[in-house]
Parts: C-alpha cells; sequence; structure tokens
C-alpha cells in the first residue's frame, strides 16, 4: 500500500508513501464541500468563469473506522471518504454539494510542477491555476499592448493560466503526485506555500496519489494512468514536415525547398479542405474532405510524394461549418449536439462563421467521424496524418445524446475527440504509422493522442506568447504524460502590428531542429509574415537545421523506445534525469532531450551569448565549440544564428553523432 | 416603529414601511456567517484587495422570540439579530466569525442608488461595487489606452468602482433605505437583480433600515443621520476661485483674469507650502506651512486680498513628508503611527517622496494637528478654505495609538481626517465661513466636512474619467447626506499624451458655472495643459461663466437654506424633486440644481447640439432661446460653447433671474 489513511486525535493523516499529504484536524480541516452556482461567459473559445458560493462548510468531525473516514459538520455527515487503491473515493451524503475544496500539506520551497500543457510556468507554486481547456489567449500578459489590444477588441488576450490542455494533476518535489478524477471545473491554488489548495465544482469521484522516491518514477507511474503514447513513425522525425497552405503552389515551393538542400519528411497542406478569409486571418473551410479547386488531383499527386518518401498530412477539427455539405449529412442524421431549449443544432461562432458541433457522446456519431469522415475523406485519400484542431469549444450550454452535463462534458471533449480520431486510425491498421497532433488535451488525452503540438504561439519572443513558452509546453505536459511534444515553427498568431522576424524564424528553426516533430507553419496571416522561402538567409539556415535534425535520427529512435518503455518525455525537465542536482530543479528555459543532450534554445531577440545550466554529475561538451565543462554550474557560451546551445555528455554513447553535428 | 420584522414558517421576514426587505427562509437563507483572511496588495494609494473565504455558513435555523431571531447552523447558535431602533442588531456568539453575508429581496427593474461618490453608476443594480476608499483609478476602464498605460506602469487605472468615498449605503426605488454600520471592507454585489447581496469583511454590529414614501424624505433621513453640513458660505459661491500654482506670479495672473471682467471670488494656491517636482508632475511639499521663498510676504498679501473681497485658500493632508520640519516635530512627540514590527514611524511612498501618518486615533496628535498646523500655520495666517486632500491611503498593516486594527481603520480615516479640518476651523470661530473640501469620504464625513469636490478627473470626455463622472458623483453623494459637491474646472490628470483642450475646459467652466462652488485648477502638469489664461477665448467664455455663476446667488443661497433645512443637495438626481416622473429615475447625466433648474452638461467633445430629459409636471424654458417645451419628454437644443443646457421651470419664483442669464 503506497497511500495510508492514519487517524489522529480529532482527525486523520493520508501520507502518499513517507509524505505526509493530508492533514486533517478539528481546527484546521483539510477538507470543505460546499454548493456554489457557476457563472459561465464564453466569447469565441475565450472563457469567463466565475462561482458564486453559497455554503463552504468545515468539515471539521471525522470519524475513521478502518480505511474510511466519515466526515460531518454540526453532527451532520457530508461525506465519506475510502482509501482504495491508492485513491481517495469521494461521496457526497447530500445531493444539494456541488463544490469540494482541499487544502494539502504544503512547505516553503515546495515545487508543484504539472497542470498540464502550462505555457507560462512549469512550477505553479506561488500562483493560481484554473483548469478548464480554452483558448489559450494571444499575449497572455496583461502588461503587454497585444494582450490588452485582443482583450479590448476580442476579449481574448488571456492569461498566464490560460491553457488548451490543463489537467488537474501535479508533482511535488516532496516526491508525491496527486490527480483530480474529475472533468468539472478545478483551480489549482497554490499561492499559500503553507496550504496548496484544490477547488473542484463538484465532488469528484477519487483523488489519486502517487509515491516514488524519485521523480523519473513518478513520471513513469502517470503515463501508466494516463496512456501511454504508440511508437513515433519514423517517417515524421526523420526530416521536417513543411507546412504550406498556398494551394497548389505549395508543390513548387516545397520542391524549391527541397532543392535548396532542406531535408523532408512530409507536406503539410491544412488547406487542403479549401480557405475561408475572416478578418483574422485566412481560415479553413471546416468540411472535411479534398478541395479539388484548390488542390487539383490531390490524390495522385500524394500517391507520388509518398514514392518518394514524403507523406502529406491535412488537417481537421470537431466541428462542421454550416454550408459545407457533411454538415448537412450529420444534421439529417442526427449526430450533432443540440440546445438546450430547442430541437435544433447548436451553433458556435468561430469568428464570422457558424458551426455544429458532431455529437461524440453518441456512439453512432462518433463511428460516423471516425470512418465516414477522417477514415473515409482523410485516411483512404492518402493523408498520413492531420492536425487534430480545436476540442476545447464545447459549450456549457449544450444538451448532449447521452445527457452530460456541459459543465462536465467541456473538459473531458479533448479526450474524446482524440479517441475519435485514433479509432480512425486504428480502423485503418495505421496505429504507430499516421499521426495525428492536437493542441487541447486534458486527463487521459495521451491514451489517444500521439503528439501534442503548443498551440498558437504569437509570432515573437514574448515572456508569455511567444517562442519561449513553448519549452514550458513541452516540460509540464511531459510530466503528465505526454512523451511527444512539438510547437509551429515559426509561432502563428499574428495580429496588430506583430509579424515575424528573420531572427524569430530562424531561432524557432534551431527550437524545432531539437524536438522530435520538426513541422513549419505559415501563420493565420501568411501574406504578411516572412516565410522560410521568403529570405535567402532564412532557408540555408533552415536547410542546416533540418540536417540537423536528421542526423539526431538514431538518437531519437532510442529516445522513442525509452518512452514507450517508461513513458518519459523526449524534451523533459533536467530533473528527471539529473534529480540529485537541486540546481535543475528550478530550469524551465532548457530543456534534457533524453539524458544526454541539454539544449537550452535562444529564446530572447538580439542575443549573441547564451548562459545554460549543465546539471552535475556528468561532463559536457558544446556541440558547435567542443569547449568542455564540468555539471553543476551556470555556463555562457556563443550563442550566434546557427548555433543553438546544445550540450551532451562525453560519455554518451551517441557523442561521435553529436560532435558530427557541427560539421554537416 | 418603520421596520418590522415578522415571524414566518422556518424563518422570518423584515420590512421597512411596507417593504419586504429580507426574506430568510430554512431553503433560502438571506444570512450566512464565516469565515475568511483578506489579502491586501497596496501601490501608492491602489488597493487589490481579495478574500480567502474559509467558511460561509448558511444559518437555515432561525428561532424569532420577539424582536430577537437566533440564527443557528447544525443546531450551534451563531448569530443574534435584535431588532431596535429601526435597525437590525448583530451579534457573533463565535469569536472566529469575522465574515457576513445578506441576501435582500430585489426585483426586476428595481434600482439602487448611492455607494458613497460614486463616478461611474449612480444606479448600481446589476453590478458590484466594493467598498473601499482608494485612489479612484486613471482611466478606470480598462477598454482604454490610458487605463493599460496606468495599470501597466503604475498600477494606477482602476475601475468603474473605484472612488476616494465609497460608502455602503443605498436608496432602493422601492421606497427604502439600507446602512451597514461598519467601516470593514464590504462589497455590494447586486449583479443579481433577484438577490442583491452585501458582504462585510466583520459581522457587523448594524444594519440599518430607512422607509419614506417619498424619495426625498429618504435623503433627508439620511443626511439627518450622517450629518448635515452648515451652510455654505456666501463668499465661497458669489464667484469663481481661481486655482493657480505659479508662486508669487499667482497674483499676477488673477489680476489679469479679474481684469478681464471675471468675477472672483477667492484665489486657490495650493503651492503656498512650496513645490516638489516628480514625474507625475509638479506635487507639493508636504510640510503645512507658508512657504516664503515660493509667495514672499503672504500674510500681507492675503490681508490686502481679503479687503477686496478675496479670499485666499490653500492646500493640506494627513501625511508629513519627512523632509519637512512638522514630521520631526510629530515624531519627536511621539505623533505618528508606527509599524507593527517595529516602534518607528510607518512611512507611505507617496510616489518618490515617503510621509509619517499623523496618528488622529491618538487624541494629542489629533489636537496637534488641528490648533498647531490647520489651526496656527493656516487660519491664524489668514487662510480661508483649503483643499483637505487624502485620507485614503492609511495603510492595513499599521500600528496606532488606540489599537484599531489597520482594515477597520482604513475605511474610517476620511471621516476622522475631516473631522479634525472641523475641530480646527471651529477652534477658531470660524464654522460656516472658512471652508475646506475633501475627496475622500466614508460614511459620517458629511457631519464634519462642509463641501466634497470629484477628485482626479482626467482631462478628457471619456466616460469612466472624464468630465462626465463629476455629475454622477454629485449625484451619488448627494444622495446619502452630502449637500456641496463640485469639481476641478479643466479636470486634473494629465498623464501620456492626453492633456486639455480648449473645449474641454470651456465644457467644464460651463459645468462648474452650476454647481455650488466654480474652482479652477491647474492640473498635475500645469506647463503642458491649457490654462483658463492660455487662451483669449477660453479666458472670455470663463469669464462669461463667471457671471453665470455669480448671478445665480440668490437661487443658490434659498437652495443652501433648503439643504439645511431638509438635507436635500444642491445638485441632485432629477427624481428627488419629480418623483412620479419615472422617466426621472434613470437620469444620471443631468441634474436638478434646485427644484427650478435643469442643467444638462455637455460631456462629449464636439457636440453642437444635445438632448436633456424635462420632468413632467412642469413647464420648462430654454434658458438661452427662451423655446418653451411641456415636461415628460426628451428635448434637443442648439448646444454651442457658451450656451449649457439649462432650463428653468416657467412658474419659479426666480424665472427672472434665470431668463436674465442670457443677457448677461
Amino acid at each position: 500500500m503506497t497511500v495510508t489513511l492514519r487517524p489522529a486525535e480529532s482527525g486523520f493523516d493520508i501520507f502518499a508513501g513517507e509524505v505526509l499529504v493530508i492533514r486533517h484536524r478539528a481546527d484546521a480541516p483539510a477538507l470543505f464541500v460546499g454548493a456554489g452556482r457557476p457563472l459561465v461567459d464564453m466569447y469565441r473559445g475565450n472563457y469567463f468563469l466565475e462561482d458564486r458560493v453559497d455554503e463552504r462548510i468545515a468539515l471539521r468531525e471525522a470519524s475513521v473506522a478502518g480505511d474510511t473516514v466519515t466526515l460531518s459538520a454540526g453532527g451532520r455527515a457530508l461525506l465519506t471518504l475510502t482509501l482504495r487503491d491508492d485513491a481517495l473515493h469521494l461521496e457526497a451524503l447530500d445531493p444539494a454539494l456541488n463544490r469540494l475544496w482541499l487544502n494539502m500539506v504544503g512547505e516553503a520551497g515546495e515545487r508543484l510542477w504539472g497542470g498540464g500543457e502550462q505555457m507560462s510556468y512549469v512550477d505553479m507554486a506561488g500562483r493560481r491555476f484554473p483548469m478548464w481547456t480554452s483558448e489559450p489567449g494571444v499575449g497572455r500578459d496583461k502588461s503587454t499592448l497585444l494582450t490588452f489590444q485582443c482583450d479590448r477588441d476580442h476579449r481574448s488576450g488571456g492569461d498566464y493560466w490560460n491553457t488548451n490542455y490543463p489537467q488537474p494533476t501535479y508533482l511535488s518535489s516532496r516526491r508525491y503526485a496527486l490527480h483530480v478524477d474529475t472533468t468539472a471545473y478545478s483551480c489549482f491554488d497554490f499561492r499559500d506555500a503553507d496550504a496548496p489548495a484544490i477547488e473542484v465544482w463538484e465532488v469528484p469521484a477519487r483523488i489519486e496519489l502517487f509515491a516514488a522516491t524519485r521523480f523519473a518514477d513518478l513520471v513513469t507511474q502517470l503515463s501508466t494512468r494516463f496512456g501511454r503514447q504508440p511508437l513515433l513513425p519514423e517517417w515524421a522525425y526523420s526530416g521536417a514536415i513543411l507546412g504550406l497552405k498556398d494551394g497548389a503552389n505549395s508543390f513548387d515551393r516545397m520542391e524549391k525547398i527541397i532543392a535548396a538542400g532542406a531535408v523532408v519528411t512530409g507536406l503539410w497542406c491544412e488547406d487542403w479542405v479549401g480557405l475561408r478569409v475572416t478578418s483574422f486571418g485566412k481560415r479553413l473551410f471546416w468540411d472535411w474532405k479534398a478541395n479539388e479547386a484548390r488542390y487539383p488531383h490531390l490524390r495522385q499527386k500524394i500517391a507520388e510524394l509518398n514514392e518518394r518518401g514524403i507523406r502529406f498530412l491535412g488537417y481537421v477539427n470537431p466541428y462542421l461549418a454550416v454550408d459545407g455539405s457533411l454538415y448537412v449529412e450529420a444534421a439529417e442524421a442526427g449526430y450533432l449536439a443540440l440546445k438546450l431549449d430547442a430541437d435544433e443544432p447548436y451553433l458556435v461562432d468561430f469568428g464570422e462563421f457558424d458551426c455544429g458541433i458532431v455529437d461524440f457522446t453518441n456512439p453512432a456519431a462518433a463511428d460516423w467521424f471516425a470512418d465516414r469522415v477522417i477514415g473515409r475523406e482523410m485516411l483512404d485519400f492518402g493523408l498520413s496524418g492531420w492536425m487534430a484542431d480545436f476540442g476545447e469549444y464545447l459549450p456549457t450550454d449544450v444538451r448532449l445524446f447521452d445527457g452530460t452535463d456541459g459543465m462536465l462534458a467541456h473538459n473531458a471533449w479533448p479526450t474524446i475527440w482524440a479517441e475519435v480520431n485514433a479509432r480512425a486510425i486504428a480502423s485503418r491498421g495505421k496505429t504507430g504509422d499516421a499521426l495525428f497532433f492536437m493542441r487541447a488535451g486534458f486527463s487521459g488525452v495521451g491514451a489517444y493522442c500521439p503528439l501534442l503540438w503548443a498551440g498558437d504561439q504569437s509570432v515573437d519572443f514574448t515572456r508569455h506568447d511567444g517562442i519561449g513558452t513553448v519549452i514550458r509546453g513541452a516540460l509540464s505536459s511531459g510530466l503528465v504524460g505526454n512523451a511527444y511534444h512539438h510547437s509551429d515553427l515559426g509561432g502563428y498568431t499574428s495580429l496588430y502590428d506583430n509579424v515575424r522576424t528573420a531572427e524569430l524564424l530562424m531561432r524557432w528553426s534551431e527550437l524545432s531542429a531539437f524536438s522530435p516533430i520538426m513541422r513549419s507553419h505559415e501563420g493565420n496571416r501568411p501574406d504578411t509574415n516572412l516565410q522560410l522561402d521568403g529570405d535567402a538567409e532564412v532557408l540555408a539556415h533552415f536547410v542546416a537545421m533540418t540536417k540537423v535534425h536528421a542526423a539526431l535520427v538514431p538518437y531519437v529512435a532510442e529516445l522513442c523506445r525509452g518512452a514507450a518503455a517508461t513513458g518519459l518525455p523526449l524534451q523533459r525537465p533536467l530533473f528527471l534525469d539529473y534529480e540529485d542536482d537541486a540546481g535543475c530543479w528550478g530550469v524551465e528555459t532548457q530543456f534534457a532531450y533524453g539524458r544526454d543532450l541539454i539544449v537550452a534554445p535562444v529564446i530572447e531577440a538580439g542575443a549573441a551569448r547564451w548562459s545554460a545550466y549543465l546539471p552535475a554529475g556528468a561532463e559536457w561538451r558544446h556541440v558547435w565549440s567542443g569547449e568542455t565543462f564540468a555539471g553543476g554550474d551556470t555556463v555562457e557560451v556563443a550563442a550566434p544564428i546557427g548555433q543553438p546551445p546544445v550540450f551532451y555528455r562525453t560519455d554518451s554513447a551517441h557523442a561521435a553523432l553529436f560532435a558530427g553535428l557541427a560539421t554537416l
């Protein structure tokens, strides 16, 4: 038994291994129940939630019998807690109770990592993190002009905690992990170091605890709990995947990039379904079938590409535009989610166009989408992969086939959406070969989704929405069960006067070269932003970085096998491999790419030199200069464009490969 | 007995007159108690408060015995409520309880007016209003660039509810009023029309109820409750008070303005104490004595002015700059508030300079400030009035002489500060002659402060921080016991690129002409902003408006006598005199200046015409055109510069005076 319940005078303690996690006493209760009414305000995927708490009742009276505690207030039993299978099973004894608050034991200096894919802070200690899948925000920093403009004009500026992929799971540096088994809105309020707190907008069925003596073992346990990804297909990481959405012209542009020397393994044309132009930029036509007008003879062209070892990828999401043919098909079959107050499809405003929601709680609708849409229109057509976009927008006032309340279905949707995609791939026997990538997520998404992408960074170097957030996204999501992560090379969102610089594109190429998947994106406004093939220096630099990426294949293949065995992510916090060096615990702008590489991407503009922390316990060699460093210290190296700060263990089995990166 | 308590099945009702105000039932309790811990974050008078609510207990069990209700939860008695003298006297039965929540009965369409001096909304229905005296904010509208810049750079942007003068008192259009007798933080949460709610960060001793059949009678009751101002001295409203802070040069500039024809009754030189230049602008030297270097021979000059019927006014606030002589005097006498954790004065950062806080809870310190500072340095020196600035900054972590907790002293401070000023004036026998004006306030301030000023508007026409907010400030504060209100003619705060236009100055002259006090201000950055004497057209317009202002003296004198008798404010909501016309209830951009004038100042830029609502029940004549209108409708009139939209009752005893305004 890893988790233990120990009665105490006027209360009880709960331990994960030997770590005291919950201390409940009559005069300092850890558990509270109550009742609240949520206020939900949503605008195009940006949610503004607030709770009207009518009651919050301290459960001061605890009666322990074996592994069950009955918790009461004023002599009235309100909650039972039963320890079973290393989890706290909770049951509310009054159906009016719809809120739970839990205070954990905390320590000054304790780190609390995870929370799903967190773009601003991997260590959540000292801050508050709502867990609600949504648009990630543009700017995400109330002190920037871009955030202000987006808030003012689109309510979309967001904040540090907004994420496409929240997950109510954390790992403590006290060497335990906790997961709240709920899809309700919840919140990790870790502002108070003495009492990190969790709030849940239901009484959740279970709170799970994990204990281990090493951080890496906690990650393995969580990966086992939430699902292990299949091996990443080698085609996907053996070269770059070019993101172009230029219609048939995309093929010509690809050829020129290949001719320049780039190693290319895939062509990703999200506009394979056709375009729709809105004030946000060029959007896609959300009717999931090849658009012959924009991509003539696409099926044949895909076959030709495949013969050259180049895969073709597309785009899909779980919504259907009302002006598309699939919407009509789904509506007639009754596959769309309905309004609460009328027997008609619930339409969602996605910014100047409306869409129906395929109701995946209806097994027939999910089957239809997996087989008829993804299976027939995409896999059978020849697609090897796609962006499986969205999943965050499920309205809370929707009527679903299986009767699930929208407040509970909202967070569940990304995982359900991932399952539909995975099912489609499995139905064609393509698991581990076809590849889709998602930005939305929630607990368990990794069991279905083989690859995350970091969502829609702004095309800049800003702290909370720029290139650097990709690293935090990889580190945090990797801790809770997601081995594979990547980003839009070049960033995505260009609004107001914010456009890509050549420097940004090149720094992002460097970051992406050391990610499992190196996939470019033209962004939301391709015409007004610099592209990889729009500047000779940028293209040459990209070519060089694709060669670095391709050269890493043997090492990455080994990391993939490791991920399949242990659940350890490829890009990971330094503290997983170098736990005994506490200097690694706070590093959030670098990652270990496996055990043997430390990557410290340049994520600021104008940097000629860069600092990196190198873990103690190994000797490290700078890839470009060959300079050798003892670990356990911060070092500074030259970091010109083309030489991303990367260091390898001199005792690595792959040392020769790494040394060769400088002379490709 | 106006207020009655009526037992009911499983609860009770409380009526104010015949209006059901509180309905408490076991299944729908109105009263909740609990415990919370405040988080207080302050930066230069801008407060960021948050509550950690540990418990919120519904008091479902009510036992009524006579006029006392005992309220319990889980069989445990937690609160008693006793109706006595038309107030609900509350007593917490557990000392750990430090929060109270109360839900009132509400109705759709009900208006809830008051809240102290509210600059954005007189009717608070549908919104949430924290009651905490603070800086008012610059911009006060999260959608404006100025607010963003101030938030980003100074944390000072504020929001619609920020005010120097909050007061937990409201009047309902259902014809009752409610006051929470507390100085703790409280909040009127009126978002839910069915259940307007009050939150208090203590269990307040009393909640007072008032009932009347007419709104005006409610206002009289509140004025009686909170204190009636002395008659405004006639010198103060018989001409303009020129605000100049140009050292000795101020006198020359005044003479030129008088020579241009302006009717001038006072010269206000806030820089009489000398200047300090900071990045915000020219500030004052906070050592409250005449500065001989900046104003040579001031005592003699004041005497000369007085002989000409012109008063001299200065400036004071309750802080002492550490580099001034009075600070040393106060510190040596032990008159300064101390730090919690050290026996040394608590210093407050006012923006590039630090000040001590005179501890008015120490009677000797209050006496010293009233006699030694205001008495000797100001009144005895010849000053007839002053701006009694600030009062909002008392830190919550301060140690006071009488042991009051800072969380309770903070809101009390403005009224205490007002009392010190009033005491000083009374000590020289000058009550009703010397005049001070405050922006800070809280319940009861009107008993001591003879005149409010509307605080620091930005020098613009913006909805939440511009000229128009003055009207709402007058209307709301007038409802809860403040008969006299005015503003800085021209506005005050000029930050970033926001500077005064000639149009703004002229529109503000028009507004001020129809206020009891017409006082100009050079603003925080005089050198970069247009001044009254900086443009011939602006000066000529000001001269004309001073003549209008002076011409109104007989009428204003009558309004002052009315205010002394009934507590009705001079500038008041139309619904006080015209209650039976419900069309008046929502008018917040106009005021009745007494019963006989309707003033609808132009508060937008570029307006050539203007609309005004005229109450039913009277016939109205437009001052400038002589056009006559039946009441009960919105009318539109020409509103060129120089012709502020003003209408008088044709049956007014002062009709001839009003008609003459057009031909002065």
